[in-house]
């Protein structure tokens, strides 16, 4: 690479604004740090004319972003749009066709086109670097690929959703319910003020559990979801009794290898107050892997927001600059193994079920019966009843339970008249 | 590098006997990550007979590891003897000259000669690596020099060392004392069984502070130690007296800059239980950075042992054989910065002070009238009684103190005849 390189930012929203005025401060530090200058060659928003917290140079802001790479010479291009599909995979397929280095924070576009795109970068002998799509300011794929290269990694977990983090965080302390601390989540930023559904659905987890064991586990990206669930359906009573139970909620995404499969997954976890990740509230983000010989590593950071996508944006940067040609994943695409699923049915864990039930004789024992017969058996049950409306909640936690049986004593007893909502169903951490 | 790349072991304790086998048992997985086939074509150590847990290919042995790189062609050099001097110093600087790449977990060495070995190998255009000198399996260096890169570091702190981490929480959990904790870390391999000192009085934990504040600030390595203190004078009381105060006492290593000084330190702290340092507890490390953009980013693991240390040890060799030449502390040393050192005497910090007495009317007062004269003042006193041999303990918790004031303070006390011994110092970490 020349010691003079050119940039582009294409989209100029929270993240590529705030890279943009992080850039143009940082460019004497780069120089000091790599011996390379950057210049700010283009940028490229849907408005020109939105209002914005910096001042845009018009002279080098482009509408459209396929026009940037056909009109200037660029080495190195920040995709920041964040579509998971669209003008984000035409303008880094082509720009790397062209050459040019790629960096991007679009875990959507990542976990659904990597493989592709990485065989493309391959191929033009550049860099896609995607260290931002996944935990924020943690540089978790940089460590996963070099600081524990040499490690077998058997399995990451951790919270990889600041939003749904700060929600349950908030709901525990406040005892306040979903809807209401969802919407202070949106007032101080931390949810999505439009459409917050893909953060609180599990699916950003999801698409970052999928990067992050690809890279573990030298395996090509999967394009299927066993277990992914949400955090719609928590209630401030799920948090009361979890902190009876001296447990906590969290949401945590988990990739591991079981019995030679693939097990990934994105749910709430009921896990103990006094362990570490029970300790990680907030915004924030964590991830932990074991492997061998390292052990247990632990990486926490802030997970969202543009300061910390920019500093993980910033070392891509870098390691370009600093001539670090690199496979996207680790290893060349082509020896990626891929590594057939887990049967989710097969998967067995103790369960927090909750049932909302009418308040009358023979409805604890109709749901017993049932667990009965479906194999499930009873460690603990809480019946809570409500009196003002004669209903009640009966809490039943599990011994360790096959999918396959809860998945079917939920559906019958969901047909139950006497249950008066579908049951909320957690799973316990181990 | 060519594709065959020679590599030799100098030092076959602990750490360089399981990197042996380590490196013997990745070969293909080396080969899949980087395309490069390894060999070890020498190993050393000072007696060939001694008793180890794996077979030594004696046909590459040498006695004198000076004559290995006189007689081989050696790529990559590990050097896992230890010492902060002599023959470790020898053959680092020998090596490079004749440009081969070293790794080393030598944190003694790094720390006190890192600055003219990095000088000698930006010369050769060879690297020094020494990810395995700071927290173990924790990639915390790699993490400073790349993946925070272009982030202002403000503060970096942590548990550095894992004895001292485990003497730390067994006492406060067994209510034993050091001595007997000591003993039992040594049995299950956890200290030193010869001399543990230089983990115990803080120089260890010191050395890794030195690397740690001259990759974050990007300045040349400090040849001064403003404030070092061991875990050797904790005893039982103070866990107790702790526990009621709701803290927890660590041994912890700080670096800051403060009034463009900068100021590294390593002593005993009081930690509020409900932090997360507070809850980093046995042989583990963790590190915390704070920085802008980033946050506040936090690094944990096993930081201790062959099998962490020689995690971090291959993930510089990955970093060598991918053709990353770097330089040592990330930046050329003519560029590194020298930055004045804080001045101690106007440290101020709120303290603990464990006096121990004898139990006569007028002793407390003359403490008191001490602390007053020194402009000390008291945020609470707590007196505990020992009827047995007419002696007491008095605890003072101070307000924020200037370190002048306190040393000149416990100096006086020191004389007075009614203190029985050197009282004991815990500062209260902000």
């Amino acid at each position: 690479m020349n010691n003079n390189v050119n940039i582009a930012i294409i989209g100029l929203g929270q993240v590529g604004g705030y890279l943009y005025k992080e850039l143009l401060k940082n460019r004497l530090n780069i120089n000091l740090l790599t011996g390379k200058k950057i210049n700010i060659v283009a940028i490229s928003a849907k408005n020109l004319k939105k209002k914005r917290q910096f001042k845009l140079n018009k002279k080098i802001f482009y509408s459209n972003p396929l026009k940037v790479i056909k009109k200037e010479k660029i080495d190195i291009l920040f995709e920041c749009i964040g579509l998971a599909d669209g003008i984000s995979k035409k303008i880094v397929e082509n720009a790397l066709r062209r050459k040019i280095h790629i960096i991007t924070p679009n875990k959507a576009l990542i976990s659904k086109h990597g493989d592709y795109l990485s065989k493309i970068a391959e191929k033009n002998k550049v860099n896609l670097e995607f260290e931002a799509s996944v935990g924020g300011g943690i540089p978790i794929l940089r460590t996963i690929k070099e600081g524990l290269a040499t490690n077998k990694i058997s399995k990451v977990y951790g919270i990889l959703n600041g939003t749904c983090n700060y929600i349950l965080s908030e709901m525990e302390k406040t005892k306040d319910n979903f809807r209401n601390v969802l919407r202070k989540a949106q007032k101080l930023g931390y949810a999505e003020p439009g459409n917050p559904k893909l953060d609180l659905n599990g699916y950003d987890a999801f698409a970052k559990v999928k990067i992050l064991s690809a890279l573990a586990f030298n395996k090509r990206l999967s394009n299927s979801v066993s277990l992914m669930e949400g955090i719609e359906n928590v209630e401030p009573k799920d948090f009361e009794i979890a902190d009876q139970l001296n447990l906590r909620i969290k949401l945590l995404g988990i990739t591991e290898i079981i019995n030679n499969k693939l097990f990934e997954r994105v749910h709430p976890c009921l896990v103990k107050k006094n362990t570490y990740i029970g300790n990680v509230n907030g915004v924030m983000n964590a991830v932990i892997l074991e492997g061998k010989p390292v052990g247990e590593s632990v990486l926490q950071g802030e997970g969202a927001g543009p300061e910390p996508t920019s500093s993980a944006l910033m070392s891509d940067l870098m390691s370009i600059l600093r001539g670090n040609i690199k496979y996207p994943f680790g290893i060349p695409t082509a020896k990626r193994k891929k590594i057939k699923s887990y049967d989710l049915n097969n998967y067995e864990n103790s369960l927090y079920i909750r049932f909302e039930v009418k308040d009358k004789q023979g409805v604890l024992s109709q749901i017993t019966k049932n667990l009965a017969n479906n194999k499930i058996s009873i460690q603990r049950l809480i019946q809570i009843p409500n009196n003002k409306n004669k209903t009640a909640s009966i809490v039943i936690i599990t011994h360790a339970t096959k999918q396959i049986h809860s998945d079917k004593c939920l559906r019958l007893l969901q047909k139950n008249k006497n249950v008066l909502k579908k049951p909320v169903l957690l799973r316990l951490f181990k």
